[in-house]
């Protein structure tokens, strides 16, 4: 199963039918400046249980940014109650871009937005039994205008990305700031906890405020441990009581190595991984 | 004049041949994650007399981002000759990407570049008597792996260029790093002079390494004054004897004004754009 719409407009991809609409313009700011922003969905029984979540961090970036996203939102709904109803299970990739513009960094006033949505089977991600970690030499580059969001400036996770192959049974890398403070996986965010308090890195100055992570937060005083956010080295990862991980399309994973040291697991993720699933996920 | 060029084949717009690689696919990682780098290049009477400044330039993008760029090399000289050779006169846009991929941020391996070229009429760049600046307030990313490079990761350029608007009589706009300090302009790189001295920023930590700039740096001791690259804030532009901004297409221009404030003007920045017009547009 692949799908693929351009603008809400399925492209058969056998056919040929609505090509045009496939073929992504040169001009397309997305390509020519990384002007854009995309979400990693997962679609449970023909619906996005989390949209909710992503659609706040579409809100951020249309303040950030001053992307025009109303209509944008006024045509999801619809636009998923049509064409999603018969997607069982999948992962779907949604890019929104700036649309086309001429030559230069200014921005075309009105903006005619582009967005594309690839739907794919979801990856493999069963709870692994070993979830090791490695850790990037690569830095996250430090903006805190941009912190948070999930904008298409994304080489400083494809230099981190290429530090490891897949013989070397590494599942995820760590990610640091420039003053050496953990901050997030590759494409995950990172929790650990310790006695009765969990811990997630501040993100006001770099990285990505994934959706499961804020599900995390906000779940506080009720299936989760209080929350603090704050800079952390790694030696606070390593002697803490449970290390996990959050996406959009893991959940909540469990991490078992980090830089081939053991960590400790605790039952109480799993008591948070439960409820996760429970409203995501199985319902 | 306006041609397009896909991966060295040039795609008639009119008839629509090679319309095919002019689709760029929604897989390409240059809009997936802005995974590729750019050059604007100035063609004269059929050439390009500053390519091997930018050719420096992507051999740095080679060696840092991992580029594949041997192939590129070896077939542009004769691109150029073959396709180049009846413009008189021009701005290209050339676009390097890492090619398309499957989701996820890993390299595939091997990665299959795509290039692209937009050829149109040069922009209006006769030099300007009045050359204003404005102050951005959006701030640059600190990124000292990535610093010199020209990247596709640019929203702090869309960002920074979209505080002036045409009618407020602004030609560019001055950057700054989270420290305050200046860095370049939204396309281009500044030079100040103090006597016998010229100053341009240190571009260590974050910035572009325009071409023209490095022409500056390289004639110190021959038609230009000593340089120094150090971290400077706004007052010392304001009280130079002279500031000037760089880039492929502008050569060297002047600045009069500065956030309202008039600069002073000297003779050296006149004899030394002469001498780089001499040698790339009129020699």
């Amino acid at each position: 199963m692949e799908l693929f719409f351009a603008n809400g407009v399925l492209i058969d991809q056998n056919t040929g039918t609505g090509n045009a609409h496939k073929c992504i313009s040169i001009n397309d700011r997305a390509l020519q400046y990384g002007d854009g922003v995309f979400e990693t969905l997962r679609i449970v029984n023909g619906d996005i249980p989390m949209w909710g979540y992503h659609q706040q961090r579409l809100k951020n970036a249309q303040n950030i940014l001053g992307l025009p996203l109303n209509n944008f939102f006024s045509q999801w709904n619809e636009f998923i109650a049509t064409n999603l109803s018969r997607v069982e299970s999948g992962c779907a990739k949604l890019i929104i871009s700036r649309g086309e513009g001429p030559r230069g960094y200014k921005i075309p006033q009105p903006a005619q937005l582009n967005w594309w949505l690839s739907i794919t089977e979801l990856p493999d991600i069963a709870t692994k039994e070993k979830f090791r970690l490695t850790l990037c030499r690569h830095t996250l580059s430090r903006q805190p205008t941009l912190a948070g969001l999930k904008h298409l400036n994304r080489l400083d996770q494809v230099m981190a990305r290429s530090e490891w192959s897949e013989q070397d049974n590494i599942e995820e890398g760590i990610m640091f700031n420039l003053d050496g403070d953990v901050i997030e996986g590759t494409m995950s965010n990172i929790f650990w906890l310790k006695g009765d308090q969990l811990f997630t890195p501040d993100l006001s100055q770099e990285g990505v405020d994934g959706c499961v992570r804020r599900w995390v937060i906000a779940q506080q005083g009720h299936s989760s441990p209080v929350i603090i956010e704050k800079c952390a080295k790694l030696d606070q990862l390593l002697t803490a009581d449970a290390v996990f991980l959050t996406n959009s399309l893991i959940g909540i994973q469990k991490v078992t190595e980090i830089d081939s040291q053991v960590i400790t697991q605790s039952t109480k993720i799993e008591t948070l991984a439960t409820e996760f699933n429970r409203q995501f996920i199985h319902g």
